[in-house]
Parts: C-alpha cells; sequence; structure tokens
C-alpha cells in the first residue's frame, strides 16, 4: 500500500462570543468530524477575539504551518464581522467588492431590500472563491488554503457539502471505540503496553459517567484499519484476563 | 473611580479527542464564565494534542503572555496524561512525586488500591500548589500563573470554588443583551455608529433561530455599568425609531 502523506488542518474560531462563555462553540467538533472523513486530521484550533492584527498574526501562522487553515465567523453585516477585511490584509491582497457575491446577494433579496449592510458581505478579497451557502445566501470565501466560514452552526454545516471536491486529503481517518465498566487506573499499566508497542496508533482513554455508572472509553485512531484491529485484539484481551465488562455507550 | 488593570487569562485544552471531533468541549465556556465574575477576560484559547513539545511550546508563550494559564485534560493515570510532566518542562524543574498530594491520594483509596496508575497522579512539578479535588480526590496542580485542571467537566467545575481567592482579578466584567426580533442588515449601520461612538464597551451582534423565529441579540460588555446602560439606552433609541420588537430570550 502507497501511504499517502498526512494532511493537517486548523480552526480558526474568530469571536469574542465564544471567549466570553455566552456561546458553546460547537463548530470544531462538526469542522473536526467532517475532515475526518476526508483524511484531513485537525491539529490546532485556536479562539481569538474579533481584533484585526490579532486575525492576521494568528492566520500568518496558521496558513503557513498546516495545510488547511477553516476559519469560522465575522462574516456577517455588523461592525464586529471583520473576517473577510482580516483575511485580505494576512494576504497583503486587496478588500473589495466581489462581483460574483454581489450578484448572489442581489438577487437573493427583494427589490429595496439589498441595503448597505448587505451589500458589505459581498466585500471580500481581491479574486476569492465564493463557498456557496444554500441557507441564507451570504457566501463564504476561499483564498490559497485559508477558508473563511460562517459562525452560525446550522449555515456553517449545510455549507460543507459545495466544500468537499476542493480540498484533497489522505487516507481517512478510522477510529474504533471500546467502552469498560471499569476505572483508568486498573487499566492503566496494560494500556500503556499496548501503546508503546503501536507508536503510530493513537491511543486514547477516556472516563466517562453514564447513567449512574463509571466507565472508561478507549479510542484507537489511525489510517490502517489492520492496525486499529491488532490493538483492539490487544485490549479486548487483557480486559479479557482482567474480567472487565465491555460495555455499550 | 480608580481603574483597575485588566487581567488577561488563556485556555490551553489538552487533547486529541477535542481535536478529533469526538468529544464537544464545554470547559471554555465553564472557565470564562467563572473569570468573568472574578474580573479576568479570557483573551485566547488554544486546543492541541497530546505532544509534549507542542505543549511546553504553547504554554511558555501563553503564560508568558497572560495573566493566567488555565490548562484542561491530561492529568489522569493513563499513557496519554502528560500534562504534569510538560508543565514541569516548560519550567524548567523537577518532574516528582508530591508528598501532599500522595498522601491525599493514599487516604482517598482503599488499602490495596493505591496503585501504580494512581500513584501517577502524585507526580507534579516540584513544589506546586495543589488545587483539591473534591469529586475525585486526584488533584491538580499550580505553579505561577499556570493552572492544570482536569479535563472532565464535573469534576472541573467542582475544583473552581477552591480557586477563588488565588485569583487576583479586575473590575468584574459585566454584561446586557438586549434581544430583537430584526436581521442583522436592519440594524447594522445604527449599532456601527453607537460603537464607533463608545469605543471601550465591546458591543456584539449574534443572529439567533429560535422557535421558529430569527432574531438578533445584541450584547454589551464593560466593567463599567453606566456605559453598559448609556450604549442600551442608544441602542433601545433606534429599536424604537424602527419599530423593531425587543423579545425575551
Amino acid at each position: 500500500m502507497i501511504k499517502k502523506a498526512k494532511i493537517k488542518a486548523a480552526i480558526l474560531i474568530i469571536g469574542n462570543e465564544i471567549l466570553s462563555g455566552r456561546t458553546q462553540d460547537t463548530n470544531t467538533s462538526t469542522l473536526a468530524n467532517w475532515l475526518n472523513t476526508l483524511g484531513v486530521k485537525v491539529e490546532e484550533v485556536r479562539v481569538i477575539p474579533d481584533i484585526e492584527s490579532t486575525i492576521v498574526e494568528n492566520l500568518n501562522f496558521l496558513r503557513s504551518n498546516y495545510n488547511y487553515v477553516f476559519t469560522t465567523g465575522g462574516i456577517g453585516p455588523t461592525h464586529d464581522d471583520i473576517t473577510a477585511q482580516s483575511v485580505s490584509k494576512a494576504f497583503g491582497i486587496k478588500y473589495e467588492v466581489h462581483k460574483k457575491a454581489f450578484k448572489i446577494l442581489e438577487d437573493y433579496y427583494k427589490p429595496g431590500e439589498f441595503n448597505k449592510g448587505r451589500q458589505k458581505m459581498a466585500w471580500m478579497p481581491e479574486n476569492a472563491n465564493l463557498i456557496l451557502n444554500p441557507t441564507s445566501g451570504a457566501p463564504g470565501f476561499n483564498i490559497d488554503n485559508v477558508f473563511s466560514l460562517p459562525g452560525v452552526p446550522s449555515i456553517l454545516k449545510s455549507m460543507l457539502g459545495g466544500l468537499k471536491n476542493t480540498i484533497v486529503g489522505g487516507e481517512p481517518i478510522k477510529s474504533l471505540t471500546i467502552s469498560l465498566r471499569t476505572v483508568e487506573s486498573e487499566i492503566a499499566s496494560s494500556l500503556t503496553k499496548v501503546q508503546n508497542e503501536n507508536k503510530d496508533v493513537e491511543i486514547g482513554s477516556y472516563p466517562f459517567f453514564h447513567a449512574g455508572k463509571l466507565g472508561v472509553s478507549i479510542v484507537i485512531r489511525s489510517e490502517d484499519q489492520n492496525k486499529i484491529d491488532f490493538c483492539n485484539f490487544e485490549i479486548l484481551k487483557f480486559v479479557k484476563e482482567k474480567r472487565i465488562e465491555v460495555v455499550d455507550r
């Protein structure tokens, strides 16, 4: 099997509402799960405020260190929506009216309703590729390896379908979860042994408390199903020896 | 009024399970809301994998750029719990058995149950201050301006009470939310005007979709209640002029 290169992504969440604790971010989990299926692994997430210089600095770091960067938030019509102008600045390119985006928005709204606030959503980095928005009209945009999406989770989700063919991934990342009626310290040393003997597989251990009972979920992740199966076998071996119950979760 | 200095914090979330999309982080919102009440503003969040060099690098950046850094995750008994050793490395101090933590754990478990996996949870940076854990025994720890907490949300929450007197904050950050039956583009220009005339107040605009209806929440944040009240007055003025309905949310 020819091994494809690992493709890595970062997510840049732009928004004071996440930092203040007012809003719970759910876009990270949506994007990470979707990217897994395309063979792209999210390796870093940063949440930063709506400040232009902060956006520029973080975006320039992330886009030169990861294959893909996804930004969320800050592309609406109000004064605190400064993602498009910040991305333009980060790339050192013009921030201007995108003709195609303008046309899409003009067609989307009723005559007389395409006001100045809405026209702001057509301002983008020069020559950006549009990311179509089947939910609420206003498109996102893509420049080089940076994809700018809205912050509203339902709208973001509806835009991912149109991006699928743009993202070139590696082998999809597969995972397998084994949930056990035990506590971490009972399995720690046996699990360490399996991890040490299979260094290229990612084995995580996560305690849970569900329906009044404690348990541990072991998650095995790899691009290679055979390696997952082998670790699964090794783990179930010590689980059986220790007479630990395997449970559904 | 003597103005207190702004106290800023960062959160470092350590955990592959958040990056993979498997687990939804909720600790950011818990910590940010709690810190707001103490007058500490979260200005950056980073989510990174369980890799020692990555933890060291990010922690050293954040702890020199913010008044406080809170890490979550990676302090349990399994192989992927490497926060304590990584924090020790970041500070260049010894990673060793913490006598008081060892005693706490020894007393917490029944005789014979304090096994090697559990003893690992007593390993910490030399001379760390303990953060007591009323839920499951194993303490977190504090070195200088860095506070290391567990990843399990219910346990993390139960440990914050004991930290209250350790954190020196500024003026508590107050906020006021006005929810309107409108869309952002209808209020964008009026809201921009209020923001421009009150540059030291943070005004955010967040569309919502609730019970089948669209709306916008405007959030005003400041340490100064008078400034919040003034912006509230200015916003309600244009809301009335535009005959926009104010709603509960």
